[in-house]
């Protein structure tokens, strides 16, 4: 099949399966040609976990039903899959990078039972700064407006500039990874148990996005979270949500000082990730609208697929 | 034996038996009557490697000549083996701490021979932040002067200020802590191999020093230390220095925005530590003397020693 007879318009019919292909996680949708999710799957084979030669087993162990059902249905993927130690190598697009550059990034290639797979690519920053990210950008093109600050929570946050349609640049900040090292392998999880009740542990979330501004910075407030507990300001179960809120905090107390003041602010989370940052955000003097990560994502890869098509349409 | 008999003013003959015992290492000195440390032992047997019980027993292996040969000698320690994981806990004493305060929460007791054993106890700040320490305490009262900032890096570094001879208050800064965190465990430690040329090496930390202070904070910068050697700006010799300098910077620019201008900057530490720290602290616009920390140590011990014996002096 080409891309043409894979077009993005046929209605309820399955038209692609698009795979969120992560460091830790898999996760892979049936997708409408209206982008209803038809069904979905997901595990623990993130990339970190394939071996390489296993992507292609991984893939037709969770998604070979619905390519044996839907013969010639491509599958699109984005995310760290496509990087030098994933399944093959998309090399990084760079910023300012618009929807066509990034689909002419696309790696296509062919599996067993002539099943082709798209890789859409990274993008990188290289002016006064170096960035990376992968998964992120095809999140980005699918929230559904040309301009604004795009927040995409996680291990390594992203905030991303779109304007016009176009990604100018971004910054990571290593929120969800120094939140994982502090309470999982440093002295703060000494002292900590696990939270018990919702009110209290909002609470210790706000001492936390306060102490982000407070003197010291993050590795003096940070130290807050063990002699806290020591003297009975803090209870073991306020050390997450405290240090929850002080990293949330920091990232955005940095991020909102280099935002443009003039685009809306975009949060692309769900659960109480988005409930945390909305917060920290508001609190930042900053208003927030909410976008579902999966179904930006889903969206992205569609806009991306048929930014292909248009293309191949072009070059017959 | 009681404490005028352990004198500290007679000479060479050795007075006491000085012990750091932190939570990762254990080191001794049998020390002289004028501060001369006539002879040395040190072990990875930290705190958290000794089971309770078991403080008396690794005392004794590694310190029991000493105590064989100079029968009556007191044994004075300082550092985690007084907390409450420790041998014996010596409870925090409040700062504003003089010497005299220190001294009187010395936690003294015998063990097997009629030998007596010293723990000078920690501190603890409880006012608008909560703060401890256990063992720096015993250095600040070792440097020699009065009146200073002093200044203790390491897993968990210090920052004091001593005025008159009392501390008055201290912040401590995970930075060594977190320095391992991200080259022993974070994704920064992927694209790292270790320093190889001392100049390259000196040429990181200062890039890592200056991007202490640019936009972004500390978790988009180190963030640099990964997206920098994808882009080839840092080679990866380079991860190791500018995680080191970042982070060094980072303590140091939030610890003087608080520290008094009118006290001097006292450093007590030796080898690498000393001169990056020296660099950064200079390079903040700040002069800085150097004092050597096992000289702090044993010096403030005595100090305290001593302080204890007028005390007792005084009681008869």
């Amino acid at each position: 099949m080409d891309a043409h007879d894979a077009s993005m318009s046929d209605g309820e019919r399955p038209v692609c399966v698009a795979v969120d292909w992560g460091t830790t996680r898999f996760r892979a949708h049936l997708v409408g040609g209206d982008g209803r999710l038809l069904a979905g799957v997901a595990s623990d084979d993130g990339m970190s976990r394939v071996a390489a030669g296993a992507f292609e087993g991984v893939l037709t162990r969770l998604c070979g039903l619905w390519l044996r059902d839907h013969p010639g249905i491509p599958v699109l993927m984005a995310g760290m899959v496509g990087s030098r130690n994933g399944w093959r190598e998309a090399p990084y697009v760079a910023c300012p990078a618009e929807p066509a550059s990034i689909a002419a990034g696309v790696l296509t290639f062919e599996i067993a039972g002539g099943v082709r797979v798209d890789i859409v690519p990274g993008l990188v920053v290289d002016d006064t700064i170096a960035d990376v990210m992968r998964g992120e950008e095809t999140q980005i093109l699918g929230v559904g407006v040309d301009d604004a600050i795009v927040v995409l929570p996680g291990t390594h946050s992203k905030w991303a500039v779109l304007r016009k349609g176009r990604i100018e640049t971004f910054r990571t900040y290593m929120t969800g990874e120094v939140f994982a090292l502090f309470t999982g392998g440093s002295v703060l999880r000494l002292l900590a148990e696990p939270p018990a009740d919702a009110a209290a542990e909002r609470a210790a979330f706000r001492r936390g996005l306060a102490a982000a501004s407070a003197p010291g910075g993050l590795l003096a407030n940070a130290f807050q979270a063990r002699a806290g507990v020591l003297t009975g300001r803090l209870a073991p179960q306020d050390v997450e949500p405290y240090v929850s809120g002080l990293l949330i905090g920091s990232e955005i107390s940095e991020a909102t000082k280099s935002a443009p003041a003039d685009l809306p602010v975009l949060l692309v989370a769900d659960g109480v990730v988005a409930t945390n940052y909305r917060e920290a955000i508001e609190a930042a003097g900053r208003s927030v609208a909410v976008v579902d990560p999966e179904r930006a994502f889903v969206d992205g890869l569609i806009r991306i697929a048929r930014r292909r098509e248009e293309t191949d349409v072009r070059l017959r």
